[in-house]
């Protein structure tokens, strides 16, 4: 059970645009020069973003991207499944129907326990990830992190 | 994320073992044929759960796999993390202290907040997965079942 690599790379970069000023943007090639990051691929994990609404792109000479919403309405749920999905990690292919053992399809009406319990998991996970905003993680870094973010950023212009 | 096809073998395996009468056992081959399955492949998965202490495997001409331990201590957490190991979902590389915008190590002493956020998740999702117990997928079977998987092994020998 993996996240992709990127899952980091889309975490780091919309907290980032977390601390720009109101209205402004930054370009994928600046975020992948602050990270270090392969710029094309970065791309496409920002276009992924903007596909599932958590980032805006703007084009024009200034344009980039920023939040598509405010920081307290991103959760890190919206990131993660922005590029992995929203698929649950355990697929049930119902084996409990097929070989010699197998259960009548009128006996498997309910849903097999163990692919509940594996949904309850996921569900689990998912919740954890709902319930921390970007603003949340915003507040958990020192006072002085949004400025040298900026000012990081503005040194790259 | 996603977890290996096998996941859902070992999970109804595990449970087909547990509704065995104590001592008995039951041979990969006949596993696979109850479920239709891929006998050396699950063959290979069955031995995984041995390692992971969550079956034994007896050999002789009635030998096979049981439970290595009550029912009502192996959970599907153990069962899961037999095949699919321990390690999170979420790797984080550091990339905060890489690029244009890299923190300096002694800023970084402390875990990142985002690692430390998805290990959350993950966390929850253990612990949902630690909670059941064989004994508990077992209780939420109807009264037969037992019963039934038994005699339906029984008719493979």
């Amino acid at each position: 059970m993996k996240l992709p690599a990127s899952t980091e790379w889309v975490l780091h970069c919309a907290t980032t645009l977390a601390q720009l000023e109101p209205g402004a943007t930054t370009s994928a090639a600046h975020l992948a020069e602050y990270y270090d990051l392969a710029a094309p691929y970065l791309a496409k994990q920002l276009q992924s973003l903007v596909r599932a609404g958590v980032l805006a792109a703007t084009t024009g000479p200034r344009g980039g991207f920023r939040l598509a919403r405010p920081a307290s309405e991103i959760t890190l749920l919206h990131i993660v499944e922005a590029v992995d999905g929203t698929s649950s990690p355990y697929q049930c292919r119902e084996i409990r129907q097929q070989g010699r053992g197998a259960l009548r399809p009128e006996d498997c009406l309910r849903t097999c326990v163990l692919a509940e319990k594996m949904a309850e998991a996921y569900d689990a996970w998912r919740r954890s990830l709902a319930a921390v905003s970007l603003a949340d993680i915003l507040a958990s870094l020192p006072a002085s992190a949004p400025a040298r973010t900026r000012s990081r950023l503005e040194s790259l212009r």
